[in-house]
């Protein structure tokens, strides 16, 4: 049996986006800058998909850039912000310890040029507290910036009462949606949210595409500057064929949405389930706020990385955390935020399912991990010492 | 008939581009990031094109970064090297008056960040002199910018000597050469060149994907922050089809570069000769010193917008200059650049041959063109008044 069950990294494309796409390769080639009808047709195409994003976020069209990617979108949306209120003498900004590198890189940056950063503490569970960031907003505080849903544990934020304190104050509001567009109901107006940034291969569109939703009225900062493409915002030749493949991605995950989260949430439930017979193990992230498709542990006494060696052996492919970090040794900044101390950190296993999963594979994956956790704990120094009572399970 | 003859704008993308793509969509979809099997094997896959990439400009893979396309390569380059110089305490920058707005657009942002910008002239024939680049380079000069071939008139640089000049300085030199990779040959150690800048589909590669080389020892500045991906140096999951993809057409490109650059010159210089014998008009660009495919004209007394729409209803699909800035009222500055005046500089034509064209079209273009432009001057006032004594030719 082959499982894919890292749909949090990446997904397999959809039918429905690969044939959306083929046409644009071959047959409506034309820039859509160009004046002639291959040119006009391939720009009708890439506005048609602009209007499909945007109603599935409850957004305007006009409101959507097309970019390269969720980590594009990211670090335009909180450039732009940051520019923004440095105009207006703001250059306070509020996050959290759990959010993407993407998010926190870019906040590093931001602070190398004078802004202020807090990063709010999460709960055990993962959860960011709307009053805490209600706490933490200032006089010169321009941006708040929590991500919808955890990419590694899943925990889906408070977001549209932390959008209702950010009104409230006059703070901007970006999230980071990479892991909620296309899986959760998200609507921008009713979230109160300013910017938000998508990814399209997190829901079955290519990878090389993504968008960014800023409200009417929010002057965005070029990160690439050129050509006039997106409304000057976004320069350089607009990938036609990657952004109505995301538009058709999105359109079926939006459609199949009530039936793949009834779906996932009986699978993911039922793995919760089985994994936690497993001794010394915990759930990591909320048990009820949390993404249709995400299961994540951590194992005490063993390494994440040969857990997943193993696991790829029994045709299991899963993540340790996210694949923006592997090949990294540090243990995840988003375990360490929920309280997992290094060791057990180190032990952790996410497994994120696809909507062609279902019950059968769902034990298979159980079975394997029992096998493998029992198997690496059987040559495990660390859980020997434990065992012989030498140090103790924190699990 | 129906004749593409706007391959600067973009190209239409090849079979085995698109055939290389496709199991990257469906099969090998893992992230390359991810430590099992399906995700190292699409990250072999991206390292066996950054392997082609290298190859077709005669770096080595570790040089390359996969980015979005040429205008992120050339943003990237310019900051990155403009970082460098302010390290330094150098902060004066050279470029040359026709630069793609990719890197005009940066330098104008730089400018605004404190650095000088000296922007050289170009000749008539478009073509920057070496001796100018030397005579402006001053102890403070960090970065000299001079695309390869121009996207317009199609006016191939002296690369080589620019570089030279730049070694000897001791300033580092970044080409645009999104219009030449795949169409010139290219070998950046020969040609002294420290930063380039690639695009996929202007060669048939896909839209949405491009390259940037930066010699051994030149410190990226991240555009994106985020992953770890690319070296650290560009954020966000590889778009792994659209590289492979990319290194599929540029393989291509670069085999059948000889029999493609023969072929394209003879048509070229068909249809130069052909339209030549227009009256009042103007090939614009060096005769000898362009693009094989490249064929750029002035005609006195019309309106480049007029004439791409009629030229259209025939069939062809042509440009007036860039497709980045089409959609604006302004001439081009590349025209203007080399002496056209505002009304001349309006009555403009690229064609741009694909490698499938023959005589027949090129034969069908030049009597099409001539058709419109007279059908056009028929009711042209400008032209009328030309006629009537009431204002001089220029062409």
């Amino acid at each position: 049996m082959r499982i894919y069950a890292d749909n949090a990294a990446t997904t397999k494309m959809s039918r429905a986006a690969i044939d959306a796409m083929l046409p644009y390769f071959e047959e409506i080639y034309g820039n859509p800058s160009s004046l002639y009808s291959i040119g006009q047709t391939a720009k009708e195409a890439l506005e048609e998909a602009r209007k499909t994003v945007a109603g599935a976020i409850g957004a305007a069209p006009a409101e959507i850039i097309f970019t390269s990617g969720g980590s594009e979108a990211d670090n335009q949306a909180l450039i732009s912000a940051a520019a923004l209120g440095k105009k207006a003498g703001k250059t306070h900004i509020i996050s959290d310890k759990i959010e993407h590198h993407a998010v926190l890189h870019t906040l590093r940056r931001l602070e190398k040029e004078g802004f202020e950063v807090t990063l709010l503490d999460v709960g055990e569970d993962g959860i960011v507290d709307p009053a805490d960031v209600e706490n933490a907003i200032r006089e010169d505080t321009c941006l708040v910036t929590i991500m919808y849903a955890n990419n590694e544990i899943g925990t889906v934020q408070p977001i549209r009462r932390i959008g209702e304190i950010c009104r409230k104050h006059g703070v901007k509001f970006h999230t980071d949606a990479v892991q909620a567009v296309g899986h959760l109901p998200i609507d921008v107006n009713a979230d109160n949210v300013d910017l938000l940034s998508g990814s399209a291969h997190k829901f079955h569109g290519p990878k090389g595409v993504g968008f960014l939703y800023a409200k009417k009225g929010i002057r965005l900062t070029n990160l690439i500057d050129g050509g006039a493409q997106e409304r000057g915002k976004r320069a350089g030749t607009e990938n036609v064929a990657g952004v109505v493949g995301m538009a058709a991605a999105l359109r079926e995950a939006v459609d199949r949405m009530p039936e793949n989260t009834a779906k996932l949430t009986a699978l993911r439930d039922r793995l919760i389930e089985g994994l936690s017979q497993i001794p010394h193990c915990a759930l990591n992230g909320d048990r009820e706020n949390r993404l249709p498709s995400n299961v994540s542990f951590c194992f005490e006494g063993i390494e994440g990385e040969s857990l997943l060696l193993c696991l790829d052996d029994k045709g299991i492919s899963a993540s340790s955390g996210s694949a923006c970090t592997s090949g990294s040794l540090d243990p995840s900044h988003v375990l360490l935020a929920i309280g997992r101390v290094h060791d057990v950190a180190h032990g952790s296993l996410r497994l994120t399912l696809g909507e062609d999963a279902d019950e059968a594979q769902v034990d298979y994956i159980i079975a394997a991990v029992k096998d493998v956790v029992e198997y690496l704990r059987g040559f495990s120094p660390v859980w020997r010492d434990l065992c012989a009572g030498k140090s103790r399970f924190i699990l």
